[in-house]
Formats: structure tokens, C-alpha cells, sequence
């Protein structure tokens, strides 16, 4: 999702450097105008405003706090911003470093997905300190349709988890409402249509609903994100000694999809888990 | 919600008899033009169409079926139309009973609530034949916006325990959600607005977020008839050895809910027994 991301940024007019370990992953961005930087305190020398998009805690607490790091790279005065979705007591903990360091940072993860990132369109949940948010929101603009100030450091990636622990459990509900009817022996695709706009209704019915009757597999959201984004939001939960059960089992659920190979398939293919449990599929 | 039915009908000039064995719920039908009655059988007699409206399997078997009950007092070709929420395989066994004395019957269920059945903008899930459905649709177009044919008897019923799955499991997602976001100290009104229009979004998120913000727990849907509804989701699941694990559980937090005394209380009080499995609530 980095490589949309900066294109808007290119597009936009902002000098962009961009740094991946795979130097490949750089070249459409170069053709479209960004430099390449030799490494992140590289990409991050000279820069306003540092943005990093990667998979996982450990990722953008190495890429930040490592050896040749962003932070290395940063003069005083930088705003790193993480968009990354990782725990919300690591974001807290960078952030804190950095402020020792003299640069800002922002904790400012995003929903809406690939599609979201090309179209510019993203969900910008963020948190850090709401002065420095206004003094790079022109940054965002460039990036997101609807940037929310959440709170202090971490609270842009504690919204997330709240968004991906709903989305998780509506997927689980659109799975079972579909094994039902599977065993029910009734039309899914007439059920979709006459449930879709009432209380049943959600994004996740409404666009994985059909995926699921078409047996459509390919990945929006892979199952493997979302089994990290659960796995973030319950040990968040942990911390907080917060039992989520239905958070839980639908990591468990997936987990059975996982089993069967179907980590890198959208979340829909989690339907599979379902009705495998019930020797329908 | 029956009498919010009964009165559309009148409202649009069909000759009404109305029974309840509560007599003063006639009464405002009865101000408004329709006959009263004085059995289930007697308000069969004569009419062309009888609909019934219960709260359960055993309720509706016993109107229908019972020793002085619809089905006495049916002519032949009368249309019984059954618009309670009960179970798929029971619906099946009174239409076959319906059929064998001549009578025809369509299980048709609905969604849209109290709401919905004053508005007459009910959504109906329709079991049974359909030449029997387009016979009587003039009576569902005055109660219902949308009509659906299921299939064959049961098929309403069964659309309608889908329906309250997803329903079950989005109102746990929404409960999750929210308990995530108190443990976190994030702001949870600016959460919901900042996430309702993308991938969590559900009509459950619109619609009881705000009610478990306000602490607002009067019924919309009462958790009561929720569980009743997923009791008969489970049992129709049961009989086809389909394991659905996530309805299980929405089932026990609600129990859970109802222990504390939320029974009569709309489901969106489901958020209470998530906070005080965290001791937050």
C-alpha cells in the first residue's frame, strides 16, 4: 500500500525520497518523479516528514529506532508518521523516543485498503499530538479522504483495532448467516438481496457476501493481515485484561482457513472454515 | 407488532376481523373499522386470507392447529399466512396440516421491527407456493416494501434465522468494538464516526453504537426476542449438524446480559456484559 501512497504525494507536487529493502519496488515511483534513497536514515536526511508503511511492530520499530534508522537521518523538527497498523504500546514507545530525540511522530493508521490507497480515498485514524497532526494535514489530505484525530500516541492505532475487531466478527457473521442458508437449502443470492439494506446489513455482507456465492477467492483483505490485526487487537485487549471471546474465535476460525491454505485468499475464503466445520465444504 | 399490521390493512379498505385473548389490544383496531372476534376459528370464518402474528413455534401451533383454532374455521382455499419468527421445520409440518384440509399456507416471516410494521415498510421473507404468494401479495404490499420469494415452506423461516445470525454476531461485533475502545480510553463517539462508512460499518454499528454511547438501553429489538430467535438459528443448525460456533457464543453474552437482568432491554445492552467480562461495566 506504500507505493500508492507516495504516488499521490509525487502527483501532489511534494519531493518525495522512498527507500525499500527491494530496490524494484522503488522504480515506478522513480519514473514517476521520487528520488531513491541508500537507506531509511537516507530517505529520512534532509526530509520534513518521514512516512513509514510496514507490516508489523518489530518492521517499524527496527525501521525507526534501528541502527541506521529513521531517527539516525531525522534533523530536529522532523514528523515521522507511522501508518503502518502495529500495537498500540509500541506506537506509544516510539513516539516517546523520538520526542527524547527532538522529532515528532504520529501514530496514523489507515482503513480502506488498496483500493482506498490508489483511489486517495484512505480512512487516516490519528494519534500523537493534534498541533503537529494540523501541521502536516496537508500531507494526509494528499493521502486520505477523512483524517480523524483520535488522541496521545497510540490512540490512532487503538482506533484501528477497534475497526479491525468489528470487521472481524462481521465476517464471522456473514459466514454463518451463509452456512445457515447453505444448509437451509436456500438461495444465498436471493437471501443477499432481501437482507442487504436491513439490520443484517454491513460493508462486509454487502462485499463479501457475493464473493462468497461466487467462490471468489482473490484477496481485498488477506486472511493473513487480518489474523495480525486480530492478533494486535487481543494482545491489546491483554493488556488491558479485557476479554474479547468473539474476537477470539473468529481468530480461531480463520485460524482453520489458515490450516487449509488459505492465508494469502481475501477474508472472505474464511466461509470455507464454516462450512468445512460443518462438512458442507 | 401486529396490531401496526392489522392497521395498514384496514387503513386500505380490507375487511378486517381481528382476535387476541387479551381483548383491549383490540381495541384501537376496532376504533379504526375492524370486527372483533370471538376465537381463533371464528376470525377464519368467512375470510378469504388469516394472518397470524406469535412469538413462538408452540404459540402458532396451537392457534393454527389447536381444538378451536384457525384451521376450524377455514373454508376451503383460505390462505393462512404465518408472519411470526418460529421454526423452519415446525412451519413445514402446519403447511402440510394446512394442505391436507385444503388450506393453503405461506410461512412469511419479516424484518424491520416495530418500526418497520407502523412505517408498513416491513421486508418479508416468504415460505410456500408461490402462486399462493402472488394470490395474496395485494395484503403484503400494504404491510411490506419488500416482498421475497424463499422456496418451499420453511424457506421464509430459514431466510429469517440467517437474517438474526448476522444480526446476532454484528450486534457482539459492535459490543467488542465499543469494550475495546473504553479499555483503550480512546473517544468512542469520535471512533464511530470516524469508522461507521467504511469496512466495519453496519447498520447495527449506526444504530446501537450511539444508543450504548448515550447508555440508552430502551428496545428497538429486546434481547429476549433475540435470544429466542438465535435459540431457534441453533436448533435449525442442530438438525443439520452445522456447528455455528460464533452464534453460540453471541448467545451465551447475551445470557450472560439476561443474567443481569437485561432480558427486556434492546440488544444494544449486550455491550454491558462485554464490559463486565472486563470488569468495566
Amino acid at each position: 500500500m506504500g507505493r500508492p501512497m507516495a504516488l499521490h504525494l509525487v502527483k501532489a507536487g511534494h519531493e518525495v525520497k522512498v527507500y525499500n529493502r527491494t530496490a524494484s519496488k522503488m522504480e515506478p515511483l522513480i519514473i514517476e518523479g521520487a528520488k531513491s534513497a541508500e537507506s531509511y536514515a537516507g530517505a529520512a536526511d534532509g526530509s520534513d516528514v518521514v512516512i513509514t508503511m510496514l507490516s508489523d511492530s518489530p518492521d517499524v520499530r527496527e525501521v525507526i529506532l534501528g541502527s541506521n534508522g529513521v531517527l539516525k537521518g531525522c534533523k530536529p523538527g522532523t514528523v515521522i508518521i507511522d501508518m503502518s497498523t502495529i500495537s498500540p504500546a509500541v506506537a506509544k514507545d516510539i513516539a516517546a523516543r523520538c520526542v527524547n530525540n527532538g522529532v515528532e511522530f504520529l501514530d496514523a493508521p489507515v482503513t480502506g485498503g488498496e483500493t482506498g490507497a490508489v483511489a486517495g480515498t484512505l480512512s487516516i485514524l490519528v494519534g500523537g499530538k493534534e498541533a503537529v497532526l494540523e501541521h502536516v494535514r496537508p500531507v494526509f489530505d494528499v493521502m486520505g479522504s477523512r483524517i480523524t484525530y483520535m488522541g496521545p500516541s497510540g490512540s490512532g492505532q487503538a482506533a484501528k483495532l477497534c475497526n479491525q475487531v468489528i470487521c472481524g466478527l462481521n465476517i464471522l457473521a456473514v459466514c454463518e448467516g451463509m452456512a445457515l442458508a447453505e444448509a437451509s437449502g436456500i438461495d444465498k443470492k436471493v437471501l443477499l438481496e432481501a437482507i442487504s439494506t436491513g439490520a443484517a446489513g454491513s460493508w462486509m455482507l454487502s462485499n463479501l457476501g457475493p464473493k462468497m456465492i461466487a467462490e471468489d477467492w482473490a484477496p481485498g483483505f488477506k486472511i493473513a493481515l487480518q489474523q495480525k490485526d486480530l492478533r494486535l487487537a487481543l494482545e491489546s485487549a491483554c493488556e488491558s485484561k479485557l476479554p474479547l471471546m468473539g474476537t477470539a474465535l473468529v481468530q480461531q476460525i480463520l485460524r482453520i482457513a489458515e490450516a487449509g491454505g488459505c492465508s494469502d485468499e481475501g477474508t472472505q475464503a474464511a466461509i470455507k472454515a464454516v462450512l468445512k466445520l460443518g462438512y458442507l465444504g
